[in-house]
């Protein structure tokens, strides 16, 4: 039987959205409340109170969950259904299965183990795959199983194949930890699961490759990294968090990328903790994120 | 007719907290459904799920509020009521009356008249009382009333009268902005209103007087701020807001004041704001903010 | 005669740039010193130890610094000429002039007018100009000449024109404080100052028209704002300054205008000051701020 | 031979204070440059214009620095001697020795190994000892030695006298890496290099013990830490950097550590950067951080 998160024990995440309406909050609450959940917390939002779209989370406690959970995903059914809501209902108690994708740095792959280990990232991690070597030892001696799948010359479609059959039924999520390899839509439509990216730039400012040389040359004062969903438009993806530093004229491309990478890897945590504990919505090319 | 926010025409508040137990939110957003209300946002916290205190905030929109308060008032005490719940129902249309205190310095002042000019704070100001004159020509500038209070010497209780007088039965929260004397707990308890201060440091660092040059002496690399309501006990009331800025070993005790005096000013604006807008609980010597 | 700054009497900064070369700063500081000044601070920087440029800002205090100005003047030609450099030598105690141009928005050009009132920014304010008359009063009340020029129809070239007249001979530099007129190529020709924006995004991200907006369209979550000189590529010119603030999903575009109005006023600020106490050397399209 | 930093061959760093007094700075770059030195960075300041403290780091390359030392040192002392200037001469080179002292907790210690391993920091860590051994495989692990020192029971003495066997002349500063035992005077007096310790909170506040708890009680809404040289008076060492997090009301004393972890280390990191690249003078309980 798979890995338990205990402290999350017989907490269900449920999130809801659809067409606002009259009463929705009310409905969800007293559904919960019928199936003897307790609500720990509940966030709500609707992008327009007049037609708009409703998003909830709520997190609730119910004694024996699991056995719980097939009554309360009918009941679910029967009340969201007509109503036209999608919901998803997850047991906080298990984690979701994160594979990580890497190349040669180690700084966001590191932060993600680190954290792992500390008990602050509510995920299981089946593995770390990378087109290079180098940090093979690193990942290992967390106790967590490294896999090289060599990627040279322009054609990525077997390195590409290879992965998806590593990923394929075995994990929930993935993240490009500064992963230096094109995503092919291809790919995309494969996988089957979301895939959550770092930039190192304040996306939509210097798109594309090498954000630290082009951030030097246009003067900026600050840097930025953006952690966001892939999609087939690269570096369009929906945003799920950034942050900043300050930079000054005396620095240069490569101090720019040192100072950058704490930014990085700090903005791609917290996307993939908020990730893992169900906080992110996506609605069209956004993220609704309950923090 | 007083001034109304049109903005916030047929929108309450709606505070709740007491013992945390089983099916509160359930109860609480029915009872609003079935007044016909619609919910805006909702935050909600409890402080331990077993045997805490439970917080929440509903911001919901109902038409012809104004008609249905009375109604909805009932229902909240026969609902509340016995299940030892206190509770405040506040029509957000109607924006607070907030009295402010000042002295000679102007740079909170001032932000709170430039807000509430932008329309980006939802109170009125009836007064601004000063123990000085030089800010009166700019209060003037604004439309508001200004009035000068002598206070000179170590009795302050004829000031405090004329104060107490100005105040009674005309604002519903005072603001100290930056206002240098000290107030006397004979005013709080005739005051009958929270009143808010600004203090320049990030308490409990550099209580009482002078903290720049506390701060320049003891060579913080930040300073910072601190809101908090005011209590009998000085500077040791529940913090609403904080904030700081970056200073180095260059600059004199004269340097951190007037940097100092962003962050007050922006703090205090905050605190003012989520006051007025019923998103701070007191509870014990702790706020709960939902901002 | 003209208006003094005390605290910087006997003040003179000396701004040095050029080819980086062997034994610069001790032949500047020996100048200084053969002239009687004693170094307050020194900055510098050269942007290549190997061929690069050099750039420096040394403050420094020489008693009777007026009578003493050409003197210096002529030993800075005498030695640096040779060496390729260029300098500028500015008695501190004379504020620069600056004139605001604005529109109808009030929160760049209030904030500069305060923080000019509070001594915090050594400039005289010889006019406000504005294409609307929102601001008039405000502006007077604080003792400041208020023009009115304006600006209708799609020929802007007749408005220019009046205003080059009002600024010729009459300002050091001019800042655009949101002023909501596009600046011709001739009028920057023409005008013979520098010229500071302020650009409500965090450049280059939402380059043009609308960047709230945008941010919002995209669903940032940071808002920045940008000073910068202009030049004739439109959001192109040298960064002076930057800064973000949080934002989420909740919050609609006039809500990421409001907030963001105040990450303007601060940067302008920021960068104004910097300027009017020469602390920013323009190269290429870059600046080397020594704040 | 010892390790060298080949990016900072014939680099060294000059420091010198003392008494301000006119002509210090041409004095000392007049000297840098006659012995063939070219000025890098120069950063410099005074407390008090008028008799007060002068400070200055110079950085400067001088090809075939090692064998230039003792000739540049001559000088120093022959010009800087009769003006009662302190100085300091380091080649930038040779990384300093760091020994880091740690308990059971691993964010700061892996933030220093792992900054190190990368080049980012400009030490050789002889040692890492540790009063538990939980640490000692992930140190290891970056090829550094691990030593285990027990310290049980109230009379510390005979673990100080191991730890000081360890570091005497082997190591030119000492790390407390949240190191969970009180150092005593009698060790301060025979260590002999400079301890930096960093305290989980933004100093003042907080002193002393369990201050995560201290800060949910008192119910602030910012974190810090602070990093700083260790003196016999606890928790009152010159302070070297602060930084802080934003927190809220919902967040548990076990949160606000988690969080504060991640400004521990970075405020830590900070700190032994500056440090070992001789850019903190102390001067009196405050330090001047050139950074």
């Amino acid at each position: 039987m798979a890995q338990r998160n205990d402290a999350m024990r017989d907490h269900a995440a449920l999130i809801v959205h659809g067409p606002d309406q009259h009463g929705l909050v009310s409905a969800i609450t007293s559904l919960i409340s019928r199936n003897d959940g307790n609500i720990v917390t509940l966030d709500q939002y609707s992008d327009d109170p007049e037609g708009g779209t409703f998003f909830q989370r709520v997190l609730f406690h119910r004694d024996g969950l699991t056995a719980a959970m097939p009554d309360i995903e009918k009941d679910l059914a029967d009340t969201l259904g007509p109503l036209k809501m999608s919901w998803t209902l997850t047991d906080q108690s298990v984690p979701k299965r994160m594979a990580v994708l890497a190349s040669t740095s180690d700084h966001c792959l590191l932060e993600l183990l680190w954290r792992h280990r500390r008990g602050q990232l509510p995920v299981t991690i089946p593995m770390v795959i990378s087109n290079h070597t180098n940090v093979a030892e690193d990942v290992r001696s967390f106790g967590i199983p490294f896999v090289h799948v060599h990627s040279q010359g322009p054609d990525k479609s077997e390195a590409e194949q290879k992965i998806l059959q590593l990923l394929t039924g075995n994990v929930d999520f993935v993240v490009l930890a500064r992963y230096m390899q094109i995503i092919s839509p291809d790919f995309l439509d494969k996988v089957g699961v979301p895939i959550i990216n770092i930039h190192h730039s304040f996306l939509p400012a210097f798109i594309g490759a090498a954000p630290y040389r082009k951030a030097k040359e246009r003067g900026v004062k600050l840097i930025g990294a953006t952690s966001h969903y892939v999609t087939k438009d690269l570096d369009e993806g929906p945003i799920i968090e950034q942050d900043i530093a300050r930079v000054n004229h005396a620095m240069t491309a490569a101090d720019l990328q040192a100072r950058g990478a704490y930014v990085e890897r700090a903005v791609l945590s917290r996307a993939v903790q908020w990730h893992a504990e169900d906080r992110v919505i996506r609605h069209g090319n956004h993220t609704i994120v309950f923090d």
